[in-house]
């Protein structure tokens, strides 16, 4: 009980709410650098605890990968164009973090301290299209509605097994009365008929849908697909018994945009932020840490503190000039960075609302270049929206990234044909980002390997010195703000001991 | 194909949007009885067409059964004390209709309309608790997660199943390259481990949840509840391969209250409307019709029309004085009405959001009295809410409705228990409704018998004289706004048809 409180419910409450830091840090100096949401993290509770906090922003901007693009917002990828979103007023894509699950409860901690609104991100949505074209059979190619797939594959796998049941297969595994109960479940389940056949399910959607008076009165059920039909369609593959943790309802996006997060904390940190300030140069003794950084103006200059905060994504600090010890230095070069890429499209209308009654949710490909199409939670029933028109990552985001920003919209409208007839003619403009491009990022995230988890991960989680690093790199919750959020966390908790003692 | 046409196309677009009725109405006058949707929907298709409409409402107030208590709001149940609504300023609850589901298109069709911003309504959250006392076993009792159980349901089933195939007992029934893909779906959908067992997944939950560091690192997922728990624990009646039609996600509710859609008709047709009318005579001959009505100040009046439309729900309609043919009449009286009852709770804090992570979505109980409680879907992350008690149908609700304000109240605190210890330590003050209790209503809606459906509503369904009646119980989606609209929908195109041929 020892072990299961030390591992349980003290830790599972230390990823719920910041630690405890009260107010022993005056007279204490940290620099941080990078005013991303780990980094904001560490000032806000540091400087609450009275340490004299200095964020390094590279961007003229706070967030980090928590940016939204919407009218007027710029990126230059390396190598590549620059895109001005032009979106129309109101519209937005969140290029980086766009979702919030209901246990990142470290997120949801400063979205409510903060006061950010938050709405409903559909993340599964059964009348969304399931569009399989390396499937076989007569499904593929098809945009079959996932509740569909669900209702048929699931039913007909229930009836099946509970044939089995009922012939005896588990007379020697199973009590009589436990039989009795899973062909009970079975049956409501696969919506099994009394003689345990699955014929469909209104809820798989009618043909003819009920209404009012005598015609269309109670309308028309549709008939189920064949199993064999499903089978062969890999529309299947979008089914599991419950979604994976990370991608759970409930889950919310901040109304407005993701950066409504960054704002949070820039309204609470802001001027503890030295933005388009380029760290230069690293070096740390027994008494304390130099940051070496240039200025917006071109001015260099060397801070001092004790300690230092590195929220820095390690793709991009392997390339700096850091003065650590040789283990944490290759321990830094141990990680890769996804490659990952996003593309919003403003569509002249709400197709998909008005045309095929989706709201919300992800249309499935088999196109590793589109992945996924998004559409959007917010704005319902309003004239315009922006949809995610593709989500690919590893060698497909490589390969679309390094088209031009105007090829990735037509290879977006033309990968959304698969689902929607009215896609291609819809799209009016678009704004795209490949993370692995992005210069202050160099990727979405860090994809440990086990080795890099057993190996160069935990060196990387204690100090190196006087240097802490923090960031969603630094957590099992890779990708996610609260990884960020939680790591930084972790970290300030470490270096406020220390401080404390020293 | 004709027949197709005929029964699909054609009929399901006429679901969505409503009928085109030109202008030829003009010169000719309608009484509409009733401001509910059914009654607005009419009134403002019909005058747009030309027709000159008169609203005979018995409220001081439109909107019917679409309804939204917030503070000031009253209600004096038949032979029941007057309940004046105080909650707290921002909060309310829908009493009557609350939710939109998305192929409602005729709904969505007018909050698109007037302008009534939508937000999604939360019915499916795995999340959410089910807390079943009349099951067996080491989980009966408990408050278990829909998605814990979920996950161990299907998973277990998953690997028996596939474990079925493995040895060879579909081998008869199913082609090999089938039953190969069949173990793939069933190995996706369980998330079987290779040699096909059923051993958990991080979608039922972590004991410790994963975070930053070291520890908690990857945290420790949970271990499934074994199949047998399951069965007797009764939670499975939860569980469906695919919601219902009318409980499919997504769903929306309006922002800010139910109301917001009837006050959307009334913007526009509210100057039609005779609020706090009462009818009290209908009589119609081959020229036309008359009403008689008292006004507000107990003036009687005869009011003559062209047509009238009724939209009066057949539990009050069956005891007025209606000058209509003995078998329109009989089967008038040829339908019951729901017994239902709904409560809503103002608790002080949002205990299941803060402390138990349930952001909008149902809690399941087996308490009849109870039946679900519903966590709201709106106003996250804020101080207060307020949450739907109980929701309660025919003997239960009979019983619960017979009882004070206060003791209903006493017994919503009290059944909630049974899901979260914080609950009616928590509750500040009640607003309850009993729609078979509430006058003007009589009901919650018409609840049609098989024989009913066969011989008295074919006869409702078309006008008897020069009267018409609609309303969501001349329809099959009984219950629901959208069935009033379309209703009134296939009523008024009747209607139109045979006066222009006048």
């Amino acid at each position: 009980m020892a072990g299961m409180t030390a591992l349980g419910f003290d830790i599972a409450s230390a990823n719920a709410a910041p630690p405890e830091l009260g107010a022993g840090g005056k007279g204490k100096k940290v620099i941080v650098l990078g005013a991303g949401v780990a980094g904001m993290t560490s000032a806000y509770e540091l400087s609450k605890a009275g340490y004299e906090v200095t964020v390094i922003e590279a961007r003229a901007f706070a967030g980090g990968r928590c940016q939204t693009a919407r009218k007027g917002f710029k990126l230059t990828e390396l190598g590549g164009e620059t895109q001005e979103c032009d979106f129309d007023d109101g519209l937005y894509i969140n290029h980086g973090p766009w979702r919030i699950p209901y246990h990142h409860r470290s997120t949801l901690h400063y979205t409510k301290l903060f006061n950010v609104p938050l709405e409903m991100f559909v993340n599964d949505n059964d009348a969304s299209y399931v569009a399989m074209t390396k499937g076989t059979g007569p499904l593929a190619g098809k945009a079959i509605r996932k509740g569909q797939i669900a209702a048929d594959a699931r039913g007909s796998a229930a009836e099946i097994l509970a044939k089995q049941v009922k012939q005896g297969a588990l007379d020697q595994q199973m009590t009589a009365d436990d039989r009795e109960k899973f062909l009970a479940y079975l049956t409501h389940e696969g919506y099994l008929t009394a003689d345990l056949a699955y014929k469909g399910t209104d809820g798989r959607g009618y043909d003819v849908n009920p209404g009012p008076g005598m015609v269309p009165g109670p309308g028309k059920e549709s008939t189920p697909y064949p199993l064999t039909d499903v089978l062969h369609s890999n529309a299947w593959r979008t089914l599991t018994s419950v979604a994976g943790y990370e991608q759970q309802r409930t889950m919310f996006q901040p109304v407005g945009g993701m950066d409504q997060v960054a704002k949070g904390f820039e309204r609470h940190v802001g001027q503890l932020i030295r933005y388009s300030t380029l760290v230069k140069k690293y070096r740390q003794n027994e008494k304390g840490v130099e940051v070496t950084v240039s200025g917006p103006d071109g001015k260099v200059e060397t801070l001092s503190a004790d300690y230092c905060i590195c929220t820095i994504p390690l793709s991009v600090l392997r390339q700096m000039d850091m003065g650590v010890s040789p283990k944490f230095k290759a321990a830094i070069g141990a990680v890769s960075y996804a490659l990952v890429g996003k593309i919003g499209l403003q569509m002249k209308t709400r197709f998909w609302e008005e045309k095929h009654f989706i709201y919300g949710g992800h249309v499935y490909t088999d196109n590793p270049e589109i992945n996924t199409i998004t559409v959007p939670s917010t704005g319902y029933q309003s004239q315009k929206g922006v949809l995610l028109g593709y989500y690919n990552f590893g060698a497909s985001a490589a390969k679309v990234s390094a088209l031009s920003p105007k090829a990735r919209q037509e290879l977006a409208a033309q990968g959304g044909q698969v689902a929607f007839p009215e896609y291609a003619q819809n799209v009016e403009t678009s704004f795209s980002a490949a993370w692995h491009r992005i210069e202050h990022n160099l990727g979405g995230w860090a994809e440990w390997s086990e080795e890099g988890r057993r190996d160069a991960y935990p060196i990387l989680c204690e100090p190196d010195g006087r240097l802490y690093l923090a960031g969603e790199h630094l957590s099992y919750l890779t990708g996610w703000q609260a990884g960020g959020i939680e790591s930084a966390w972790q970290q300030i908790a470490k270096l406020h001991k220390r401080a404390q003692a020293a």
